[in-house]
Formats: C-alpha cells, structure tokens, sequence
C-alpha cells in the first residue's frame, strides 16, 4: 500500500526502564524517529533543514496511545506509520508498534501535528512541497 | 480541594529540541515524575518498593495528551493531577500543566494506568493500601 | 565555603535501568540541571538567554567521570559544584554526587566547558558579566 | 582489523539540544548502543540475557570524553570500538564517532567497564564466555 511507511526499530537498553520494560515514553522518542524518516526518505523533504533554514516547526498537538504489551531489550519492533488525514496545517498520522509478529501489537498511537512558524509561533498552511509529497503517498481511498 | 496534588517543576535545557522548547516527550517524564513525587508524599507508598521488593508495576496502558502551548527553558511550570477514577485495577488520572498563569494551559493529559504483577505480566487488583490512599485523598464528589 | 554550589537532586524512575540502577548518562543530565542552576542562582546570569539572545553556547568539550557507587529510585542525591580554573574560554568545573552521607560518593565528574558563538562555532572569550560573576563566587586560594 | 566494530548511528531530532547540535550526554546513548550490539552480534553473547537471566551487570565505572566538533540533526556518524584491554573484572574500551568522513573526529570516548554480580553489586570476574569472545576478537598485538 502507498501510503504506509515501515521501519524497524531496536529497543535499547537505555529504553527500558526498572520492571525490565520499554518505559512508555520512549516510545515516542521512537516514532519520532519514525517520523523524521518518514520525512528524509519517505517524502524526499529536508527534515533538519525545516527548522534549521525554514523556520518551520511540526509539533505534536495531540496524542492518543494505547500501550498493549510490553517491549524488551533487544526486540526488534515493526513501526507502521499511515497518514490519516491532512488538513490546512495539520497532519493526523496513525502509528502501530508491532513484534516480529505483526499481530503482536504493542503501541498504537493516533498523533495531530501542525505546521507553525517558528517565528510568530502560528500555524501556517502546510507548504506545498510536503503537502505534495505527502498525497503522492497516500492511496486514492485516503484523500482528503 | 483533597483530591489534586500539585508540583513546580523546572524546564531544564535538556528538556528542549532544537525549536527551542519543549519537546513533548519530555513532558511525560515530567508528568511520571509528578506522579512518583504523588506516591511518595501524597500517597505514602514506597514508590521504589512497589517494583524493587512487592513486584507490582503501574504502566501507562492509555494516554490522551493535548499539547496547547509551549515551554521555554528556565520556565516553571505547575503539574496538577487528579484522580478520576479507580477502577479494580485501573487508576485514571488527569494532569494540567500549566505556567506561572494558571490560565496558561501548556498540556493536559489523561493517562490510564494499571497494577500488574511483574511476575505473571497480568493485572492484579490494586492492593488495599495504594486503594486506602487514594481514596482517602478523593474528594467525596468523585467517589465511584 | 563561597566558590561551592550545592543542590540536592532526585532519583527518578527515568533515570534508573533495568540492572535497578541510575544509568550513568542520567548523572550526565543531572550535572547539567545543576550548571542551569548555578548559572540562574548563583550567578545570577539568564542561563537561557545565552544561547537564546546572546547566541552564546557554553557545551562541554571534555568529560571525566568516575562512577563509584549506584543510586537508586527514591534516593535523593546531593550535587556540589566547584569552579576549578577560568580560563580564556573555558570554565574548568568539578562536580560530586553524594548520597545523603557526603562520605558516600557516587560520582565525580570534572569538565571542561567553552564558550563559543553559535554562529561561527568558534570559542570566544568568557564575556564580561559571566567571568565576573564566577570570580566573584570563588574563594581567593581557587584564583588563578 | 579483527579488534574493531563499527557501526552508523543516524542523529535524531531528539539527540539535539536548543543549539541545534547533539547535546553531549547523547553520544553517551549513542556509545551504549554500540556496546549493545558488539555483544550482541560482535561478540554473540545475548546481552539482555546478561542481566535478566544471569544477573550481571556491566555498568561504566570511568568514563573519558573528549567532544572535538558537532553534530547535528539528520547526520550519519560512525561509531568505532575498540578494545584497549581486559582485566579480571573490567573491560577498557574506546570508542571515536565520526563524521562521513573519518578525518572528521566528532567525539573519543575512553570507557571502563566492570562486571559486577547485580546480587552481591561487588565485581566479579569477567565470564568465561564473555572473556572468550573478546580476545578471539582482538589483534595479537593488543593482547594482554
């Protein structure tokens, strides 16, 4: 499907936490990775240079996880992120963590990011080079 | 009001991205921190305890977060939990974070936790003195 | 004694591993809350309007640490900071964690920052106020 | 050289600080990482097993580090290890993370690690299995 990204992720051991488990919030610092791949190699688009020479942030303004089974040093997981929506400044992404087992989920994320200047701190219209190349990924069935 | 728990917390370098604030992952750690500091001293639980020595975990199993404004290196900002609801072995919290102003909402989060033994992986029913504590800390309005 | 900075810190759930134990690069983090500090209080220098104004960045360049003893989650550590050489650019620091007994040491850790501009990259000398501010703190047999 | 591992590390968004380059205690992750996997698929020995089925603990008692030149988000850097030397209990790594191009020396990291019982924390001597594989690893002329 075109408008799915995959990649793998290792757990590390500075992930996990004192119960011997992924503690929850470096799950995020994972699908932010996810994320900046997403941007560098899934939509050709200068992720460093958004913020570094475009004055262009994309925080998050939302989350919704579920964390459904626990992760452990060494695991390798599956992120699948998928474009849910994309409105005037906001990108609504879904993200799935699974096991080697695509059934074995272990996360799954809703995330609303929005397109701000850095400068006045204000949403701004997602420009058209990342709105472009986001729908050039996303299946007919999905457009906005 | 008895039932909200209430903590300063700094925002140190380390807690800020290359946009130069917040990053939102940071804001959970903050919030895990609020919630530690609330069994310490709020509950009277050997937070360290529960994990080191009854083999009891408390993961986030959901979290809703809303990301309204952002943090500023050297901002102090203010965490407010309040339970929810208790559930068998559910506790359902919120935090506001809020700046000096408490009309300047950075972040509200919902977060869904529940007991587990570290042991079988499975819920348990929260035992009877984190139960005893948290609902002697209720106010009678939110009593389920 | 008036060239030390001494504040306690606590050991978060984050910060500790699944071996139950602070990872080291946590005490890393920590000794830069405490520099924040130090420059906000105890020299009363606006520690973030350095790099976010003055386009100053202070960052370490060199690192020496020795892990003695683990901290654990609930203990509360205490961190002393003590300038041990001002130079051109750099700011020679040393810097110990204790526990609540100061003969029980966990971490020594001498660094070394240096000023630079954060648009050439290039060291600059410690301005005014900061250098001041440092001698004014430091006791005369530390003077160089 | 057989005494060498290397490995890519990309620099994430969240490896960087509000000067826009990776804020040093990351490298120190970074570095972790490395180590993670050079016992894993370097030396063949299940690290994750180390700790929570053999109970040891391989924590850094001293740490070096030099940090010569930035880097910032979305580079590549290549990390290399070495082995410096194999006492009884410790293990005396370095580690340099460069740029693409190898004469671009980012940071060199000089590392003692020490195997410790996680029951008793006292050091104990390095497993045979674990000892092994290091020196079938290393170069004669490196031998102790």
């Amino acid at each position: 499907m075109r408008d799915k990204f995959i990649r793998e992720k290792k757990i590390w051991f500075h992930h996990c936490d004192p119960a011997g488990i992924v503690f929850y919030p470096q799950y995020l610092l994972l699908m932010n990775e996810v994320l900046q791949e997403w941007f560098e190699t899934g939509l050709a688009i200068d992720y460093a240079g958004l913020f570094a020479e475009r004055d262009i942030g994309i925080p998050a303004i939302r989350l919704e996880c579920d964390f459904l089974s626990p992760s452990r040093v060494g695991d390798t997981v599956q992120f699948t992120l998928s474009v849910d929506r994309i409105g005037t400044s906001s990108i609504h992404l879904r993200f799935s963590c699974t096991g080697s087992d695509p059934a074995d989920v272990r996360v799954r994320i809703k995330a609303v990011l929005v397109c701000v200047s850095l400068d006045s701190r204000r949403p701004i219209p997602i420009p058209d080079d990342i709105r472009g190349a986001m729908q050039s990924r996303r299946s007919p069935a999905l457009d906005v």
